[in-house]
């Protein structure tokens, strides 16, 4: 397949053979992440690659995603301004603009632009990945467990390694009601304009799940954005737990 | 050039032919994004695709950069929690969640994944991209000029198009030294540990500037946090400004 196919036929793989991901390989997917554009060179990202059992547990635990322990390869990806920090500390160049929420934010970026291509080059191998946001149910403690020091921040876990399932492809909103030409639009009613999809959306479930589960996109929402983990609320704390400045005019 | 290799091959491209990407090849570009792995199947990001010479050219001012403008294409990614928000509304199913930063992040992240997915497809059919952080030196002004209403939020700008150029592959950082197992780990001086990329980049430079700018990456880091922009660290004050909810202990 090339490359368009292979995006075009993305699908989330939570269940992996038994099959190792040998080195070279591995390197190779390294190598893909080193190469990601970044933010005016100054590379603000770091992987943690998590293969102690006990902490992939521990994660997993955060995470309620069981299998999250199970897959081949668990990448944590993390913003991480503490290298330039150090790098600015150790020449005496401290301007004081290292934790500033817009370095942040560039590290966050960059942490997610490499975790994309990590993904994208693990499927044009025939790999499987799934993304792990779920992580983030607790970010103090997956701070804790990966023992981030100051200005550094945990932003996506990637697991990955060879399927051992074949998902369907999972229906999207329309591309066009994402796209708005010049500035930003919106429909007079979202529920008319994104009928077809929510019956779309309710179509894949009775046949994924075979009827098990019947679910149109207008509930999903209610019931995601009711959903609530409250230490992911507190995201905000947890940054400035990790001395990031959020510089408030008030 | 298989997947791997293109990624490999990646780097920034700013300078681009006139030929136009036709609508065929336009519509797969925007099929990729909208295909690309999403948080909890919520699809919160959006693409403002700039047309409009002026628009274009008063982005080109906040971010500095004239090439910009000129760009064949250009792509803002969006944060977007405000679709959802009214979804959630027209249903009065409102559970006040929808304005929480753990939500902003999924949007960010959202929007972060697709830039890159677009990326890598674009140069899959022998275009060339480049990002545009500096898009965000003027947050309230890109909001502004792109009439993003509240619950939404400019994450990255993307041009792209057929390459007028060949620039060299510039040097990283080892990505040894990017990644770790199982838990963070410093070296005990960075001057000491990097400073064979340090060289490597200087060499880059000389090569490619012909001398004119000689640079080791120990001195852009000091360079790059010395140039502050001021309206950038007032980010946070911007995201409140949109309406989102910083949940501050304090």
């Amino acid at each position: 397949m090339n490359t368009i196919d292979i995006q075009l036929n993305h699908r989330t793989v939570r269940e992996f053979t038994d099959q190792k991901i040998d080195d070279e390989t591995l390197n190779k997917l390294l190598e893909v992440c080193n190469r990601t554009a970044n933010s005016t060179g100054m590379q603000s990202f770091s992987i943690v690659r998590v293969l102690d059992e006990k902490k992939r547990k521990e994660i997993a635990e955060v995470s309620t995603q069981e299998y999250l322990a199970r897959c081949p390869e668990l990448f944590i990806f993390i913003a991480d301004l503490r290298r330039n920090a150090m790098i600015l500390k150790e020449q005496n160049a401290d301007p004081g603009t290292e934790a500033d929420m817009d370095r942040f934010f560039q590290g966050f970026t960059d942490a997610c632009l490499a975790a994309q291509n990590l993904t994208v080059a693990a499927e044009s191998l025939g790999m499987g990945a799934v993304y792990f946001g779920s992580i983030l149910n607790d970010y103090d403690r997956i701070i804790e467990i990966l023992n981030l020091p100051p200005l550094t921040f945990p932003v996506i876990g990637v697991g990955f390694g060879y399927p051992n399932q074949e998902p369907q492809l999972k229906p999207r909103i329309n591309i066009k009601d994402k796209v708005f030409i010049d500035e930003y639009k919106e429909p007079e009613s979202y529920l008319e304009a994104f009928k077809d999809y929510d019956q779309e959306l309710t179509n894949y479930y009775d046949t994924r799940e075979n009827g098990r589960r019947s679910d149109s996109f207008y509930n999903q929402v209610i019931q995601k954005y009711n959903g609530i983990v409250e230490k992911r609320r507190r995201v905000m704390d947890s940054i400035v737990k990790q001395g990031f400045n959020l510089r408030l005019e008030k």
